[in-house]
Parts: structure tokens; C-alpha cells; sequence
């Protein structure tokens, strides 16, 4: 097909050209005395981006999933057991990791569409007077849903219950793109990947671990290798990698770097609820509603829209793939054909996401969604507009 | 700014990745035995852009306008009498070349918003009895109005004033987006560049000629030498160029050249009319006209469009840039500040005009017009959209 | 500096021109219609590199060394005992991989320098009457000392002892430049990255698995998540992965099975033979020899060259990288100081590493090492030259 | 053929990984108001590579040929009488581009290997007691013979003649690789392409011009369009250009001068000078001979080397290409079949010539010619390493 897709999947993100020339790169020594400079200049200002000034910052060659089991091999002795509010596929997924290395969690199901509670966090901590629960493991940002669940009070509930259990919070879809407080909401291991707010192709997980979840690395009996945090300190310590590092992603990382922070992390997040904003106008304006059941849950990063009863999601989908080479999320497990997704995180603007809501338009007339072309566009148009009511 | 920028001036156009993908090569020897591969993969091929099966087609490290004076300079002698109608400013410098390079010109002039007009062309070329006359300058697609002149109409008129005079075409604005038809319009030399319809970076200056046109070459006694066609005819014949050429351009031309012909002709053609018609749409929509003064004249290619009295056009062109990070082009000369010009050629679809008017209409409405935010864009679409009324 | 760097360490490899263009892409929906295709041009083709005609072949994002992860964790029970021959650091690692992982390993210890002993592996494999041993890692080319041991002798010693081992074989420096057969030799699990052979930046592991193995997944205890053979054969089997891809070293895969299989695997395999005959008679040339304690066990992938008493490798090493911008690769842990390794895999020719042993010759004369200038390349020359004594 | 090819011509030169980064841009409003930034920091940079501080330069999409005539053109009316040496197939070239544009030119003819002679150059002009000769025509480096001619020693011979003609100068293969002194020397135009010490592709043709020589351009009566320099000194003025600029190749370029300007003229010039002396170390040491008559005109970019009796140049060129991926420059016109030619210009290091030379001994060798593999690499090395004779 003629002219550019629209790739609007909650990640992979479009990669802006300025990321795709700087990983344009020869191969060089990562053993040479020159190689340390770029993974200083990675590793000190990863933790800018979730406003981290205690602990470290990991980057392994794997993709965000992998660091829910970095996160875990080094963190917690074999068959721990952990809290876990399951609320969409991407908390059920953490959970079935934790499972999966040997841990036993204690789910607290809420509908797909709902966030964390963090009440009954609270009192699931609170009846765990003998403190063995170890860790509670958090979706911040639901990908399958399009729901941000409240980490600062997850943690309010925690220390409210005076519960000593690290916090693990995964961030594959709203660090970079969402506010996220590192010290501040007392978080333990961050997790995420290359593909989404930073821009990039997958190939990177990235790590953020605090200092108390540091402090239990060297005495965790968990079997592990490749995530191993204690060679990869080692190494970094020294501006180097236990193994070889995936370099050409890692230049594309460092420059991803200078954009974000350069562009703020204040300006990137206010941009990202600027266009989302634009976004839910525009599914109220087709007469559609969120997943997400509450607007104060509604994702900045993703949107997942509920087709009207009678017709598929994925026929959507389809329509706009093949007939508008427009990419959107699909429904997974509980909301399969109930909604379909449009990523807008990454290097996103008005007039992308313009083009976009264009497409799904057509796509969903054409799947016999009644809804006036235009209509959508429009509605966000008055909250992008520059001086609109945004 | 985040997110990426929207180039809609009517050239350069967007380089899609795959030509940028082809362009990225490394130097090699422009006179080795493998060579001519890549010459005879473009000089075969170029014809099928304008359906031209007798003459040649030549390629310059040069641009469109170098093109006009290539053309000029290989078949005129000194101070030739040639004849052009003018309506808007390509047209205007296509003269001025000609002029520049001694010739004398008899303009006809036009209404900047108008086409030209095949019965003056007839009258004038009719009354030249002596036939002095030694070539009629046309351009078919002129840039600054977006109009469309009827390339067909031109030489049935030069056939019924049974004029010898040769048929000079500037398709910059045309060839390889709208339909261009060199054996059948009796075209003489058409004259394009890489960064329109070629949708590859400014470079490479493109020529047809014909063989009533090339038969002039060797005899015509205009001194010349970078744009010689002798020297150039010479060495393609071998496969090979007079001077060191653009190697990494004429990769990315090859390439465009697949993509195209790949795509087929009709369908460029008939994709162009598609989106044109949508844009043309947004601007009834908004209640405004294009600076083309009949429907049947206005181009496929990109749309002026005339502002409201009392609106300058270049405020919306800047808030539109500032604020949308989208490129229209701008009003030259007669028409600066009453027109802004949208392109819509080259590597483009429908969503990515939906962007592009969304930008429009936002600026628009900053700069005092009274639009409704999406109804440029819902006009749009109902011709964009599949089983719709396009 | 100006000019080429040359970077002969023996991985991460030069990445030719053809493998950056194919990187080169857009993000696209990883979970579309049309992916697919990627996936299974690539899953059909890497058997053929090692050819496999059995079992599967497997792409993780990640590196080779998490490979020895991923074979051991999907087909070992915990605590299981294995047999390991240790000949340098790579070995070595493998080694402490498998007892990181909670495995009891029996090590043969050899010089490095030397090879493994199928004859000491098949005494192991004949004492241990009640098969406890589940498994034999072997290195096949150990990239520390340069040393490439006899796959097909070790699964000989091993059939020998009739003994049911898997046998493991790191092939990171070997497979996709030395002859590798999955299939004759008995491999189970084969093991490598893209940074070498497959002249790729680093960011993927590479996993062959035999059905003898495969069939051992299931069943397999080893608590596991990332690495989960499940949960890729199952998005494989449908042309998908389980998490987001590496989609530009994918592609980046893609178009070098392409180049491997187009000039053919033995005369990929006859390549790196003819260039490593010439390093090995420049090292001749200057008086020097090889770590490789025999000349049929000198790796065709890499060459370790010993230095002189009295002079620090390190310094050669600095004074390459410092004067003549060429990085070699240093000597690790028991060999530090004592060895400079000259890499010569993946997408080379004979006059890169003329330029690349002349920067060598004038490092050695620049540390004090006693070589005639052009010694060296002159040795090779005689091998690389055709019609010459290769 | 696996491994990089060798581009040892002199010209197109390699183009190194930065510039290759920098060229790879989307397209971008060449009309916008933010583009003059980049024109100016290009055309504010490129007099400092040739210690120019009056007059102007000036880039054209073309190449370093169209310069030629884009000097003249600008600066001569018809018929002028100029007077050129001619010592190679450019100085010819030249010549007949100032006769094909109408200009009479009086030649000294030199034997080919041998440089233009000042006295006789002085000769002529005083002897021009009428100051008929409007322009002396002059190749800086001669890329058919690797012959430097004296500017320096030119411009006194025009001074001690007290003749007013203007100083043309072909610098395509001298400037950004060896001294060129603008004002020192009085030139007044200089001309150069992008593909040869700027590392570019080619594209862009580069003109310097003196006060001198820009004070006849507005009253020049020479018919002229596309490279008229009022139009372009106009629309530079404003940072802009008068047809649609090369926008990928004026990237590089900007790129390269920073290259080229951090590294220091002065360093390039030397780079270049210590490269050379060590090529025509091993031409000696071949036993063989430059084309240049003396030492002291052979040139530090090229080196012509002279194929001994009964041997066919062409053939070792051949070897050369197809067995050892290595490209040399061909003989041209009169020395044809004699010489092969070596490129040694741009982003060149001692290394890749390493390599280059051994190719060169190599096809020798095969072509018959009795050389001794490794002497000429052995005896370039001398001069190259560190400390060396150099």
C-alpha cells in the first residue's frame, strides 16, 4: 500500500527517524576503553525517567516480560508468596510468571476494566500478620484494558498496614509515557521495555530496582544466570555488560534518552493526557465507551473502545488493517471481539492520532457501527486545538 | 516536537522508508563492469512513468527547473522564437529560463487560477505562418495554482494549426502522480525532478525526449556542456554517465521505479484522484474554494486554497507549522498570502490527509476562519471510505 | 580518527551494508495477519545453517550465553549431574551457567590450549554405569584460546559408552562460519547469537533443540518463565512469539540467512579455512604461534597468538586501538596478559585482514616485539592470493 | 563476495558511517522558516576548508564538472580567449567545456606525468600584451596522472606578468584532501564535487568564488539559467536556494565539514600527505614507478602507478575487481591500458590502504608482474607506524 501505516497498537511504537539513525551503527569493542561513556551515559539517566535517586537501573538484551523474572530471581528465595490484583492479560501474565518460577500468589480478582484496589491490598496485607507474603506484584498500566491503576496509594495501603512486602510494579506501558515516582511511591523493582515510551524496537528490558530490593541480590538462593543482577553490577559497575550487549539497541536507548529529557518528563506525560484526552472525546463522540470503567482509570497511554453489542472487534480490527493500513490492539482473553485498542504513547502527535481516529472511523462504519465520519476527529479536535478546552 | 512531522508541500514529498532503505549504499566504482545493471534498470524503465515507448529518457545530477534549460539548450538554436501561455509562477519561470537562455518568448497570458488555453495556442501557432515558431512551452500541472492543463487539447491544437513547432512539457508537478501520456500527447520533452511524484529527495533532474526531439541534438548549435545530450547519449549507451553520478539517488530511483510500476501506473493515477477528491471535499466543507477556477482544471496533485478576505494565508501556513507541525506550502508571487497550498502526491494515503486537513482546519480556525473542527475531515472521508461515494 | 575502524575482536562481527539496510524498519503489529510470514522465513531457514533436518530451531530475544540458559532450564530436571570438559572461559562459563542453575557438573579439566578428549569423556560417560549423567556441555569453538574441538569424535566417544546424555554444544563462535552438523554429530542442544556468524549486532539467541531433546520439554521440572520452550513453540507453531520480538534484528536475521545461504554453507565454512591458513602463517611469519596447542585444532573463527616473554598482550592490544584503530580482542582470565586474539569470522575477506594483520604487525614492532613489517602479510598473501598455495 | 569491498578509486570516495547517518533525514520545507539555519551553517563553513575569507561559495545540486561551467559562465562573456595547460584527461576536459560553452582557449600541452610550468604560463601572458585572455584555466591535481600542480607558483607567474585574467581552479580531487590556500593564492574560482575529499556521494557540485570574479557576474553577458549566480546569491542571501535543494546530500555535507573542521585542515592535509608516502613506498618497492614525471608533483590523493612493458593495466584492474573485491581507477585516453590508479583520498586511514596495497600485490602477481607479496605492504608500513620514517 501507498503512504505510511498507522501503526496505533499499544507498542511496538512508531520509531522516530532520529532513533532509527543513531542505531544505524558499525559494530565496535564493548570490551574497549572507550565503551564505558555510552553505558554511563545510559545508566545515569535512565532513573530520570521514573524520577529514581536511590537504587539502579538495568538494561538487559530481553524484552520487558523478561524483567518480571529479573525482578523476581533476584529478589525472592524459591516459593515465596506473593499479592497480586488481577485485573486484565498483562496482571494475569505477571502472576502466571510468578507461578511459573515456583511463587504462590494470592490473587485478588477484579473485573477486566477495574484497577487495583488498593483497600483490599491493604487488607490482604493486614490479615498477613506473620508477614509472609514477600512481594506484591502490580500492573500499573493495564495494556489489555486501557487501565492506570493508583501505585502512590498501593502504597499508601502498604504502609498502612505496616507490611514489609517489596513492591513490583510493572511499567511496560506507562514509563516513558505516564507520570511514574520511583522514590516516591516507595516502588521496589520498576519494569519495562525499549518498545513502548521509549521508542524503540523491542530488544531491551529495563530494570529499575530500589536499594532494599538490592540489599536481598546477594543472598536470594533463587537458581538464576542470564538474570543475574550480581554479574551485571559487577560489570556495570566498571561501564561494561556480563555479556554482549545489544548494541545498536542501546545506542538507539541513549539517544531515546536525550529526546524524552530533553523534551522533559513533566511535557511528555502532559503531552500524553493531552492527546488522550482528545482520544476518549473522540469515543464519546461515536456514541462508544472505554473499557476502562471509571474515567479516573482511563489509560493517557492506550485506549481499549467496546464495540456495540452484535458486532466483533476483531472485524473492526480487520477492516482497518486491510482497508485503511491502520495497525490497532486487539481484545485479549476475557475482552476478545469486545474491544479493540489504539495505542497513543511514544513519538505521537495531534495530527497522527488525527489520521488515525479518521481510520477507525471508516473502520467501524464499515463494520456497521453507526457512527458520522467526522464526528470523532472533530470532538478531539476542540481539545487539541491550541487554546481549545484542553 | 514529538511525533512526526507532516510534510504536505507539494514537493519534496515523503520519502518512505523503503526508498530511504535504498538510497542507504555505499559508493562503488561508476565505471566498473557491473555498472550498467543499475543504468539500464532506470533508462529502461523510467518510459513506463509516462507511457513512452520512442525517444529516450536521460537522468542529471540536477534538479527539475536544470531540466528546462537540459531541454532548451539540446534542440533550440540561439534566440529561437517559442510561444507559452503563463498563469501562475512555474509557468512564469519556465519563460524566464528560456528568456535567460536567449530565446524570445510570446506569452499568453492566463488568470493565475486558470489552465491553458488550447484555441489561443492554435490561434497564435495558426498566425505563425512562417513558422517561426520552435516550441510551445506547457506546464502541464502548474504548482503555484494547482491547475491542471489539458496536455491533449495542446497538441490537437498544434495538429490543427499543423504547426512543426515541438511540445515542451513541465510535468514536475505531474509525471509519475497524474496521468501522463508522452507518445499519445505528442510530447516533445517532459521535464520532471525525483521529489515529486519520484518521492525521493531533491537531486536527480529527469528528461524525455522524443525522437523528433533527440533528431535536433547533434545539429543544434547552442553551446552547452554540463547538459549536453551528446556526451550523455554516449555513455548510456555503454551503461554509464558522462560525470560521476548520484549514486546513492539513482539506487533510490531504481527502487521508486519498482514501486511504481509495481503498483501500476493506473493505480497511482487513479490514487491521486481518490485523495484529491476527498481534500476537495474538506474544502467545501470549510466553506472555501481552491484557487483553480473550474472544478474540471483542478489538480490531483496538491490544492490551493483561497482564504476568506482579511485572513492573511501565510498565518495560517505559520500557526499551522508552529502549532501542528505540519508544512503547507505557500502562496507565490501573484497569489502570496491568498493561498496555501496542500500536496497530496507522491507516497500518501488517506489517513495521512485525514492529519494533514485535521492540521488544517485547527489552523484555520486559530488564524479567524469560522470552521467546524471535523467537517473537512468527514467530507473527506466519505470519499476515502471503502464502498463510499468516491 | 578517519577512516574504516577495524574491528577484528572475534564478536560482535562487522555488520555489512546489506544487514543495516534490512534493519532499517518501521515497527509493525507484531500479532497481525501478515506476520507471520517473517517468522517462518526465518524458523525454516536457520536449520539449514547447522543442517538440522530434525527438531526446531528457536529465536529469543537475548544473547548466546542466555542460550545456555534456555537449553539447560527446558530439558533438566533440578540438581541433575552433568559432564563438562573445561579448556578456557567460555567453557568455564558455561560451566558455572549450569551450576548457577542448581546443576552438579564433573569437569574434565584440560590446558587451554587444548581441545576437549573424547577419549577422558567417554571414560566418564563408561564409569557412570546407572546414567545419573544427563547431560555433556561442550564448547565447540572455545573463543578464549582458539580452539576448536571434534564435535563428531565426542559424540562418538559418547555412542561409544552407549551412554543417553544429551549432548550440549556452545556453537556461538562457530555455527554460521565453522562446519556444524546438528544432525550427524548427535547434537541435542546447539546453541549461538547473531553477533557472530550471522554478522548481526548482538540482541538474539539462537537455539537448536532435537527432537530427542524437544521431547524432554514437557516433562521438565526446572522452574522457568522467559526462557519457557512451551510458550514459544506454541506462538511459533502459528508464526508468532510469545513477547514482542526484536523486530529489526529479526529482519536484520532474515536477510542474513539469505546471504549465508546464497553463498552456501561450505563455502562459508571453505571461506573461513582460506582466511584463517593465511592469519596462521602470518602469526608463522612473525615468529610467533598460537595458543592452540596444535595446528589441527586452531580455530578457522579466531586465532589466539601467544606473545613473548617479557611483553604484556594488553600493551599490543592498546597500542592497536590507540595508534592504528583497529580493536583485538584481549586474552581472558588465565591467558590475561599472555594472548591477543585476532578474529576472523563472519563477513570478511582476505584484504580486510591483510589491512587488519598489517595494524598487528606495527602494534607488535611498536611493543617490542621483534616482526619484520610486511612479514606477515606477505605470509598470507601467498594463501589468499588465488592460484596461489592455499 | 562476503567482506567490504575496497573502493579505491579516487572518487567516489568512502563515505563513512556518520555521513550515511546524517543523509538519512525525511524531506523537510526547503521554504520553511527554520531551513536557512542549515544553509547558513553550511555555507559559512565550506570557505574555512579552503582559507577563503572574501567572496562567496556556493552549492548546487550537479556535480563537480557542472562547476566548471557554472564558473564560467558567471564570470566570462562568449567567445573569451583563456589560456589552460593541459597534462591529463580533466585539464582536457576542462578545455573543451570552456570550447563547447564558445570560449577560445589557447593550450600549452605538457606530456602527460607532468604538471602545469608557471614560466610557461608567464610566457603566455606577457606575451598577451592586450590582455586579450580573459582566464587561465588550471587543474589542481590532476586525477588522470596523480599529478599536483603549483597554484602558488602559477599565481606569481600571473603576477609577475602583471596579467588581469582570472585564476579558474579544478580542485575535485584536491580540496578537503590536500593544502589548497584560496586567497594565498589568488584564486578566483575554485570547483569541487561532493564525492571525493568531502566523502559524500556525489550530487553537489561546490564553487568558490574570489570579490574579484562576483564583481563580474551581474554584467556578464553569457546566457545562463540554472547555474546563474545572481539567482542564487539572492535566494542565499536569505538562506534559501532557488530550485529545490538536495536536501539528503546538504545534510551530509553539513555533517562532513564538521568532520572535516574538527579534525583541522591542517591535520587532513598531513593525514593525506602521510598516506600517500607510504603507497608510493611500496610502488618503489614493487620495483615499480608513478606516472608522475618527479617526486615533487606526485599527488597526495591519487597515485597513477605505471604497469611495466608488455603488461595490460586493465588486466590487473580486472584481477584486482574480480578476484579480490577491490576497485582501482583505470588509465583514461592517452594513458589508457599504462597505469592503474590508486585512490587514497577522504576517509581513508592506513589500514584500509594496508589492505588495498595488499590487493594491488596480489593482482600483480596474477597479472604477471614479478613483485614479492608483502614488499609493498612492508614498505608502506615503515612510513605508517608509529614513530616510523615517516
Amino acid at each position: 500500500m501507498a503512504g505510511r501505516h498507522f501503526l496505533q497498537i499499544p507498542g511496538p511504537t512508531p520509531v522516530p527517524d532520529r532513533l532509527q539513525r543513531a542505531m544505524h551503527r558499525q559494530m565496535e569493542d564493548h570490551r574497549s576503553a572507550t565503551f564505558p561513556a555510552l553505558t554511563r551515559s545510559i545508566l545515569s539517566r535512565l532513573p530520570q525517567v521514573v524520577h529514581q535517586t536511590k537504587g539502579e537501573a538495568f538494561v538487559f538484551p530481553a524484552t520487558g516480560s523478561a524483567m518480571w523474572e529479573a525482578a523476581l530471581v533476584n529478589t525472592l528465595n524459591p516459593g515465596s508468596r506473593l499479592l497480586a490484583p488481577r485485573f486484565g492479560q498483562f496482571s494475569h501474565l505477571f502472576i502466571q510468571t510468578a507461578r511459573n518460577l515456583g511463587h504462590h500468589v494470592d490473587v485478588i480478582e477484579e473485573p477486566w476494566g477495574e484497577a487495583a484496589d488498593p483497600a483490599k491490598i491493604e487488607a490482604a496485607l493486614a490479615a498477613d500478620t506473620a508477614h509472609e507474603i514477600q512481594g506484591v506484584l502490580l500492573v500499573h498500566n493495564e495494556t489489555a484494558t486501557g487501565v492506570t491503576s493508583d501505585v502512590a496509594a498501593v502504597r499508601a495501603a502498604m504502609d498502612r498496614a505496616k507490611h514489609p512486602a517489596l513492591l513490583y510494579v510493572d511499567g511496560v506501558s506507562s514509563i516513558a509515557s505516564l507520570d511514574f515516582r520511583f522514590d516516591a511511591w516507595g516502588v521496589d523493582c520498576a519494569i519495562t521495555g525499549s518498545q513502548k515510551g521509549f521508542m524503540l524496537p523491542a530488544g531491551l528490558g529495563i530494570l529499575y530496582v530500589s536499594e532494599k530490593a538490592l540489599a536481598r541480590v546477594d543472598s536470594c538462593t533463587m537458581p538464576r544466570a542470564y538474570f543475574d543482577l550480581r554479574a551485571m553490577r559487577t560489570n556495570n559497575a566498571q561501564g561494561y555488560f556480563p555479556s554482549t550487549p545489544a548494541l545498536s539497541l542501546l545506542y538507539g536507548l541513549d539517544e531515546a534518552l536525550t529526546m524524552l529529557l530533553d523534551e522533559g518528563m513533566d511535557q511528555v506525560v502532559a503531552r500524553h493526557h493531552r492527546l488522550a484526552t482528545g482520544v476518549r472525546a473522540a469515543v464519546r463522540a461515536w456514541g462508544l465507551h472505554e473499557c476502562a470503567r471509571r474515567p479516573e482509570i482511563a489509560s493517557d497511554s492506550l485506549t481499549a473502545v467496546v464495540v456495540p453489542e452484535g458486532i466483533d472487534a476483531r472485524t473492526v480490527i480487520d477492516l482497518a488493517f486491510t482497508r485503511y493500513d491502520i495497525a490497532l490492539g486487539s481484545g485479549l482473553s476475557e475482552v476478545a471481539g469486545k474491544v479493540f485498542r489504539i495505542g497513543h504513547l511514544g513519538d505521537m502527535n495531534a495530527l497522527t492520532l488525527a489520521g488515525a481516529l479518521a481510520g477507525v472511523e471508516m473502520a467501524l462504519a464499515d463494520a456497521g457501527v453507526l457512527v458520522t465520519l467526522g464526528s470523532g476527529v472533530g470532538a478531539a479536535l476542540q481539545h487539541w486545538r491550541v487554546g481549545g478546552n484542553a
